[in-house]
This record gives structure tokens, C-alpha cells and sequence, in this order.
């Protein structure tokens, strides 16, 4: 187990320091990035649409889009005209440093003032890799149940943002909001939660309001 | 990387040979076992519920869960007093046959019909790793798209069966089943493809009646 313990330091030391790169890289393009990880089917993609629609003509925008298979996610976006690179893993849950310092050379995604970066659908294993993101954004659609922050801790926990997306469902599933923003506050009590619906458009403002705020302070920074 | 290809290879070695010891104490036992993986909040756990209401009088039932954190899923199934163990990864994002044989060894699951082994909500990692049992199950609800098929290939292609759950949500979400029906098809031209909804109980008989043929198949094989 020694030969294991010390290649997984080794590695995890290398993605640290591709980390570091790329958060200098990020700082020097002056981009806001952010990294949404949630289960598949949550509604990342469908977020990323709509929130294209809000934000396109007011600000540059730059997807990366991480997948075991298919170029699907990147080309809904670059069919809104928006540049995206689709990363496929290949099998792999999660996306790496390596692999957004590839992307970044290979596409022409930069300079770009909001960066989005949308994970492999997955509610574990993409939580410990650094993508040098400003912050990571937790998503959970309403269908899911409310009790995935208490079973999935660690990624709600380390998401600056969550937000709770398909609220037009509400009326037909099981969903205790009131339980569900109490944990989360409890698991990060310095995070926001938002609530909204990209098929209906309600909690879109609030969700474009936080992108546009968290790129000034990041200019003003 | 020859010491992390070594590694692995030995890790899945062993990894195999526990699902072989595993294999052959179901097969002693004379238990239909099946190892259910999804996305977290497809509804494994609400699926397994309604099934103990149905089938709970007829055979033998047990559960083994496995999540990242708390107790909850094995304490839904206790209270419906079908014997239930917790096996909890601590971070990891996959069950093992090695967590597996220690689950038997810690509670009293077998004898039993049918084992129901809840993998962690993941669509990704849990897909290769063999814990003995007779199929893999692989959930999809409707509220997660109809595009997973094709950005989750392994699994589909994998599992002997597919259940599409949350029927009963079709009306209110896009989801084009005769699409997810054909490409499931052509992932796993033998495999079964079900829909239900254990809110309605749509589709439950289907599903009871195939557990049962199952077990019939391997009581007289």
C-alpha cells in the first residue's frame, strides 16, 4: 500500500500545481470561473442555456463541458453561439486541471468575463479536484429528494453556491425546501442557495444577478 | 506509471476474486442477488420500498445499502421490517465485493430469496466493479432526460435490466421514451427494459413478476 499512497500524493501534488497555473491564468484574463457539479440530469446544461439567453449580449461567455461520452452538452451551447469545448473523459468521473489546461489550448475560450466549466454528472467524485474555479456551484433539481446535502456532504459543503433548479416541479414531488436550505446553511454557513426553474425563468434574475456581482467584485479585486 | 498499472491490475485481481468467493456463496445460498445502480435521487430506495410491500409476504428479502453518508436508506427498509445493512464508503464513490462479503459477515442477511445490493448514487464508477451478483439493474428517471443513455453508455450497456422510474412525472418534463427505449436497445439488444412508478405503481407488476421469474430461473438452474 505504500507504492499507492505515495503515487496518489504525487498525483494529487501535480493537479495542485496545475491548479495553481490555471488560477494565474484565470487572474490574468480576468475571467470569473465557475465549476457546476451535480448528479447527471440535474439540469446543468439547461441552466447553461438559459442563462446564455440572459447574459450573451451583456458579457463574453466560455463553456467547458466534461462528459464520459458525446459532444452533445458542448454543441447545445455552441448552437447559442457561445465558444464550448467538450472534454470527454473517456470513462473517467470527474474532470482534472490537466485536462482544462488542455482544453484552454486546444479551443479559443479565452479572454472570456465568465467562464463556466460544467463537470461530469456526478455528486462525488468531481468534489476534491481543484480546477483553479473561483468557486464550485452545487446544483440539486427538486425531483432528486431532499435528502441528498445530508447523504452527498461533501460537495454542498465546499460549494460557495447551490442552487436548487426545476422549482416548476414542486407541486408534483416530495421536496422539503425549509429541511433542505437549513442543512445546507448548517454544511456551509457562508454559501448562498438559490431556487430556480430554467423552464419557467423564475429565480433566473437572482442566478444572473450573482454571476454579474461576483465578476465586478473580481474586477474591482 | 508501470508501479500505478501494477497496482491497479492487482487491486482488480483481488477485486475479482472476492466477487468469485462472493458468486459462489450466493449460489450456496441459493439467493437471487442484484447489484441496483443509478444516478443519486433516480428512486433505488422508494423502488425497493414499494417492492418489500408487494413481495415482503411472498419470499425472503434483504438489502444491502451503500451510500457516502448516514443511515437513512438501510433505516427506510428496517422499518419495513425487511433485514437491512448500511455499508457506508466514507467518501468513496463505488461499493466492492470486499464491503460486500464484510456486510454478510456483520449482519444477517442471508438466508434469503432475493439480496437487493443499493449501490452509491453514481452513474459512473459503481458499473465495473462485480459483487457477485446475478444482473445489474440500472435506473433512469424521467426527470433526469433522455439524453443519459447516450452520455452513460457503460452502464446501460451493462445492466441486464433498465428501469425507467418516475413515470408518473412524464406529463410535467421532456422525455422522449420511445428514443431512450431504442438507443437502450442498441447499447443491450438482450437486456429488458421496464417503466414505473413506484408513486402510482404503475409498472410495479412488471417488475415484481420479473424478480420472481428470476428467482424461479435460478431455483431450478
Amino acid at each position: 500500500m505504500k507504492h499507492v499512497v505515495t503515487i496518489r500524493r504525487k498525483a494529487l501534488a501535480a493537479s495542485e500545481e496545475h491548479a495553481r497555473t490555471l488560477r494565474s491564468r484565470f487572474a490574468d484574463a480576468r475571467a470569473l470561473v465557475l465549476n457546476l457539479i451535480s448528479s447527471p440530469g440535474s439540469g446543468k446544461t439547461t441552466l447553461l442555456e438559459r442563462t446564455v439567453d440572459r447574459l450573451a449580449d451583456r458579457c463574453r461567455l466560455a463553456v467547458i463541458e466534461g462528459d464520459v461520452a458525446t459532444e452533445r452538452d458542448a454543441d447545445r451551447i455552441r448552437a447559442l453561439g457561445v465558444p464550448a469545448h467538450q472534454v470527454l473523459t473517456g470513462g473517467a468521473c470527474h474532470l482534472d486541471a490537466r485536462q482544462i489546461e488542455t482544453a484552454l489550448e486546444t479551443a479559443d475560450l479565452l479572454p472570456a468575463d465568465i467562464l463556466f466549466i460544467e463537470n461530469v454528472g456526478n455528486l462525488i467524485c468531481p468534489t476534491t479536484y481543484d480546477l483553479g474555479e473561483d468557486f464550485k456551484v452545487a446544483l440539486l433539481s427538486v425531483t432528486e429528494g431532499d435528502d441528498k446535502p445530508f447523504k452527498y456532504p461533501a460537495i454542498f459543503s465546499r460549494a460557495e453556491v447551490t442552487v436548487i433548479t426545476k422549482s416548476d416541479l414542486l407541486p408534483h414531488v416530495p421536496f422539503d425546501m425549509a429541511a433542505v436550505t437549513e442543512h445546507v446553511a448548517s454544511l456551509n454557513p457562508g454559501g448562498t442557495l438559490l431556487v430556480l426553474s430554467s423552464t419557467t425563468g423564475d429565480g433566473m434574475d437572482a442566478w444572473c444577478n450573482l454571476l454579474l456581482g461576483r465578476l465586478a467584485d473580481k474586477r474591482r479585486s
